[in-house]
């Protein structure tokens, strides 16, 4: 009895459908369909579906995956589960808890958010103080060497030592990335997105991620390489949430036993898209930018009091920012630091009517330039999957890109001999190269200074400070840099590499409408800065809403927000025609099951028969501990229905001894199973543990890293025990029928955030079960063709 | 035949349960339950819930309602439906649709919504700048009488003037109200939110409405009464919206033929949120947050792309508008005028870290006055429902109301002789009464303009502008008289009168805090007023993100967001402490069955056979049409569940005769059954109409304003016809098993914006249907004791 396997043990005891079977079961039901579908016995023809005949199910799993694939999803990622388990635990601690709990958990909710809100800020204000540190001594040192060699003609010392420190910089970031967390890689927005879209990513909120990400991304920016420290603020505040609601680390081994009753799914969501939101306030000094960034790449249920919360948290994360850096500038309570990056202030933002055009061409060319981006960093990203797969490699790599960032820097700052003279607000290190006295070399000014302050530079910087060549050079060369750079083993953000590109080409459009038009009073080279930074940013990102009202408050100036919304808006639209958004690029390049906003079009002629996952693996509500143990140890599943095993399928009947599936009873997790097997809640056959459940408590405890079921010993004499599932199972999970359309699924998972649907016969009896992997891997037809695409899985992605 | 009633057929034709058999059958069920709990036969205890008798359904219906109740539900509101029917006919539209037709339906949509911006626009300019041509003229000619007569002393002549004046304006405005639209009284907030959130209110997006509401804002506004033009202005858009996108007006009796595939609940709502949006975006110049009212009011379900074609709405609005008035006021192009309301420029809004407690504070004193302002007004309201019945009345009221307003005005005007010097900022009609030549009465400046000019004056006067006694005097009468106007029979907001009574209370805090602390830089009396000014419209009208960000957009200053939001967040806070929400209030006394954000928190305790509503009038799919006929004459269902007519329930066969229930099979909906009936898609019995399908565009024709069931004539002949409801059934409606929870049914519902739900047995047996009545109806108990509150329905209401 011991080693049989599941499949041999009595059909009453543990429920399998088996493909094979199953089909045929499948064209039964189509006919019962037919038959019923008239009343008084008399002949009708049917309005019904006509009967299905499924493929055998494998034949969506492929084993080859083509590296660069965008076709396969993944089957390593787990969901998450946002419907509440309402068991009969949970009931009775509803029914006792108290008001003064109630009342507790609501002030430790506001209380997280609060300090959700200040911890990020202060992670944001530690990662720029120590850029700002860091970079003078960096900037300092070399402008020295400069400055002495451009005299004593030795200019290739003042280049080493540029290259030697880039170098140093990403050799460290990029070592800790590749060795340690290489999660913490890229700007974290992807795997966010995925997060708060309801897919486990394996490490994505522990705090060595943080400390990894947080660290790295000093190191990018201080070495020079064309990346931002903003999007990895975003995967900072999410982390941040995530570890402080949950009052327990991993990778500190701490549990301080605060806020367990937060310990689900659901509740650490939520958390998380405060940490989001926090993050991009912090980022930007754009609270609520933070707020609709979470609700547009997380949020499929709008809820009130959470949104509200959300706000909080980004309102405090600002506020928190500036205090900190009012009072490390010297100026405590001059409440005018609004974030990492904010554009300056725009005296005037005025525009005319007709340069709406213009801003839509504008658009237009960032949307192209967009995709061009993203098509030539697509391929790169398939060269480095396919031959740079060791890790030092990948440290080989990041150092070779820092390298070659300091060369082109060198380069231009050589040949471009671009002088202005020393205005009133010269750049922090003003270089003279081959200049004049009083003067300064423009080009050196951009490429020795961090990026966000350039990218105030194209927006604030007088008419005529940069020379047309400056620029389209300048342009050229950090769009080819930032391409290159996104995807290499280091934390870096895209925001800063699009925006200061997208300032350049849009700086070099004023100075061109200034030509044409020399007596126009509307064109402001910096405005147009602005726009063109706009356009590169949504070529690539393609945000919608959050990316307007982030720009919006970023400068600081509500009445441009039509201009820059019709810029995003044309941008969006003609990168869509040509390539997918940069993120979900990298999305579906890693597999990740993402559900997207809408169903496919055309998936209405798809219903849950032709979707649903198959065989079932079921329970009995009273299992055995055996039947429960191999189970978890053979399959993989994480929902099991619960049946009820004294029911026989109707057909089965009918039909030579075909396989019997139950009526559902409800529906089990595994991560409860574990708990239940591991706290042994089981009792010798025949007894029963009545009024002795295992606490909802215990599953908190265990929640979110359960361990195998191959590391529980469990005594050879106790594995006939049984175990009474029905306190613990979700006594009336959702279900669908066997005919709801794939929309009609397709909402309900959405809405309702589920991970687990249980489909269910004209009896009531499951015949399958539908999880998130069976509905992502349906997807439009590309470019526009009516039909669905049905994806591939492998589990070698 | 022809005059049996419905419960006369025979049972596989028509199918009811009827209560008392009802409850039998559901303890029978119960039982069922309890002795399939077990495995292998061996007896078990269960943890399956208890068996449950069911009080008749009909204890719940109250005959008698007591004036200004709050715990009865109108039985008389219909809801909205935004699930899609899959039904047949639809499914052969999406098979045949073109790709050609996809793309004109995107075009037509993002054109919609384009519409909807500038025309919503355009009313507002058209009312904004007919109030301003009138009052000028009104507020001239008061100022000179006032001028000649303080000289002449015959004050009495103005003070008849301006009484005359005012309820002239008011009696226009309130006849209309009364005696043509009674749904375009007040803000329409209220409405706008019940029908955002599901909730269908006769006539409240008809163009009659609009007519009447922007006219008699008007004259509302001009009839000096306590009311702002800013809420109808919502309304406003709302209605805009409905109109544009059907494509037809029932007012206007005209069916322009464009845009008829939006003819549905799901695409109108979408539209209406972005009119109300629009109208936000324009009332307050506020794009961002017309976006989050609509979604704070309204949506349930987040939609990227709808979100943005919303913004879009609002931003296209706020641009209109502004471009409208800057031709209207003589400088084309010169885009500064942001909306309707807008705050003034503040040049420095900063803050120190510790008035953070005064705001809090503040804030409480907004909560505390906005719940007296509640409940008085709700007392006077009371007192109209009992007294102020018939409409003359009303009107009579309305104008006593304007004469009262006029009579303190003068009075105020006459008494408190503050004077001030004409500044190089003096308001537009400065009256000099006993003041000194070169200076004006400070008082009279106040009462004699637009109640925004008054605003803007509290926000931004030279501190000093006006002495602590005008303050007091003035702020107190404004309140008083505001209390009494909302509610009079006339179209008017309360967002104006709550700015300025607060702003009223705010700058006397910052002159008084002046007084304290002569020294302090920190003191603006004009920040104080817009602290007030948020706090007192905070706690009456409890809004918190939208709120939040509509005042800072009419600020125009993102930095001074958090003291915005802690003093909103108090304010409400404090507020709900002791009295419901201003609009909740409103929508209670209605009895509309609004469903709030969460489900009752202790209603886990309750499931769907305890909530659902019996017994099911249910039709098999193939139906004869006086089954139908008699069935939607007799009943007001507006959804039936199609039932299998050849199965039994299993019980009815075991135990006597209890009437059968059949298997669901789909679910019609009443003004689906209309339309078959009125196009006579119906054949003789035994006969088939296959092919020839009612197609879907006759339903969207019918849409919204279906006949009446008697208002058809059907010869006798043909009742014994039979329709075939198959192709125009809802094939798979959504369901819930009789057990699951009404945490769980609520959600489900809220998500996806349900009208019906079908409660099956666990052999898929139709039980009973939950429609939106049957939850709205459970309200957590009142000031946090725990435990639901089960309400009343009543038609009385």
């Amino acid at each position: 009895m011991q080693n049989s396997s599941p499949l041999e043990r009595p059909p009453e005891y543990h429920i399998v459908v088996r493909p094979k079977d199953f089909i045929r079961s499948l064209s039964l039901l189509s006919e019962r369909s037919v038959s019923q579908g008239s009343i008084h016995g008399e002949p009708s023809e049917t309005h019904l579906p006509d009967p299905i005949i499924l493929p055998p199910k494998e034949s969506r799993i492929t084993k080859t995956v083509v590296t660069g694939t965008r076709d396969v999803l993944s089957a390593k990622y787990e969901s998450l589960d946002y419907d509440v388990c309402e068991n009969k635990v949970l009931l009775e601690e509803v029914r006792t808890s108290t008001k003064d709990f109630r009342a507790r958990k609501l002030v430790s909710r506001w209380f997280i958010f609060l300090l959700i809100g200040i911890v990020t800020a202060m992670v944001a204000v530690i990662v720029d103080i120590s850029i700002d540190k860091l970079a003078i001594i960096k900037y300092g040192i070399i402008k020295d060497a400069l400055d002495k060699c451009v005299t004593e003609d030795c200019l290739f010392e003042p280049y080493l030592i540029w290259m030697g420190l880039n170098m140093g910089f990403v050799l460290i970031g990029s070592f800790m990335v590749a060795f340690i967390e290489p999660v913490a890689a890229g700007s974290g927005i992807p795997q966010v997105k995925c997060y708060l879209n309801g897919v486990k990513i394996p490490r994505l909120v522990r705090f060595k991620t943080l400390f990894v990400k947080a660290a790295g991304v000093v190191c990018t920016v201080v070495g020079g390489l064309t990346g931002g420290k903003e999007g990895p603020m975003i995967h900072a505040g999410s982390v941040i949430a995530a570890g402080i609601s949950q009052g327990k680390s991993t990778s500190i081994r701490t549990d301080f036993r605060v806020f367990q009753y937060f310990r689900e799914d659901h509740e650490k969501r939520d958390f998380v898209s405060g940490g989001a939101a926090a993050g991009v306030a912090a980022a930007f000094g754009a609270p609520i930018g933070g707020v609709l960034f979470s609700l547009e790449e997380g949020s499929s249920f709008w809820n009130q009091s959470l949104t509200w919360r959300i706000f909080f948290a980004s309102s405090v994360s600002v506020f928190s920012l500036n205090l900190m850096l009012s009072i490390y500038n010297g100026v405590p309570g001059q409440l005018t630091f609004y974030g990492l990056l904010n554009f300056g202030h725009f005296d005037t933002l005025n525009y005319e009517l007709f340069e709406l055009i213009l801003y839509m061409i504008m658009g237009a060319i960032g949307g192209v330039l967009g995709s061009f981006f993203i098509h030539v960093n697509y391929k790169l990203i398939v060269f480095r999957m396919r031959y740079i797969r060791v890790r030092w490699l990948k440290v080989v790599e990041a150092c070779l890109v820092a390298a070659v960032t300091a060369t082109v820097g060198m380069i231009m700052v050589y040949l471009v001999n671009d002088c202005r003279p020393l205005g009133t607000d010269p750049t922090e290190h003003p270089i003279q190269m081959y200049c004049g006295d009083g003067e300064y070399n423009a080009v050196a000014a951009l490429w020795l200074q961090n990026p966000e302050a350039s990218v105030k530079a194209l927006f604030h910087d007088e008419p005529g400070s940069q020379s047309a060549q400056t620029l389209i050079v300048f342009t050229l060369s950090y769009l080819a840099l930032s391409i290159w750079t996104y995807g290499i083993s280091v934390s870096a953000g895209i925001f800063i590499p699009c925006l200061l590109a997208g300032a350049g080409w849009g700086r070099l459009t004023g100075k061109l409408l200034g030509h044409i038009f020399p007596d126009a009073s509307w064109i402001d080279p910096g405005k147009y800065a602005l726009v063109g930074a706009a356009a590169q940013l949504g070529g690539v990102v393609r945000m919608t809403i959050s990316l307007t009202i982030i720009l919006i408050e970023a400068t600081g100036n509500i009445n441009f927000g039509l201009p820059l919304m019709i810029t995003l808006m044309t941008a969006k639209w003609v990168g869509d025609y040509f390539t997918e958004a940069f993120y979900d690029l990298h999305i579906q390049l890693q597999g990740v099951p993402l559900l997207p906003w809408e169903p496919p079009a055309m998936s209405i002629e798809l219903n849950a028969l032709q979707v649903m996952n198959y065989p079932v693996l079921a329970f009995a509500p009273i299992e055995s501990l055996r039947t429960i143990v191999q189970a978890l140890s053979s399959e993989t599943y994480n929902g099991f229905p619960i049946v009820d095993a004294t029911t026989n399928h109707p057909l089965s009947k009918a039909k030579d001894g075909l396989p019997t599936i139950g009526k559902l009873r409800g529906l089990i997790l595994r991560s409860q199973l574990i708990v239940l097997v591991q706290h042994r809640a089981y009792v010798e056959t025949g007894y029963s543990n009545e009024g002795s459940h295992l606490p909802l408590a215990e599953f908190r405890n265990s929640y979110p890293r359960y361990c195998e079921i191959k590391d529980i010993y469990i005594p050879e004499e106790e594995m006939d025990y049984t175990v009474d599932l029905r306190p613990y199972m979700n006594p009336s999970p959702y279900t669908v029928s066997d005919t709801t359309s794939l929309p009609r699924i397709f909402r309900l998972f959405r809405a309702l955030g589920l991970r687990h649907l249980v489909v269910t016969t004209d009896t009531n009896e499951v015949v399958g079960m539908l999880t998130r992997k069976d509905i992502a891997r349906y997807r439009d037809k590309a470019h526009g063709s009516i039909g669905v695409d049905e994806l591939y899985w492998s589990d070698k992605l």
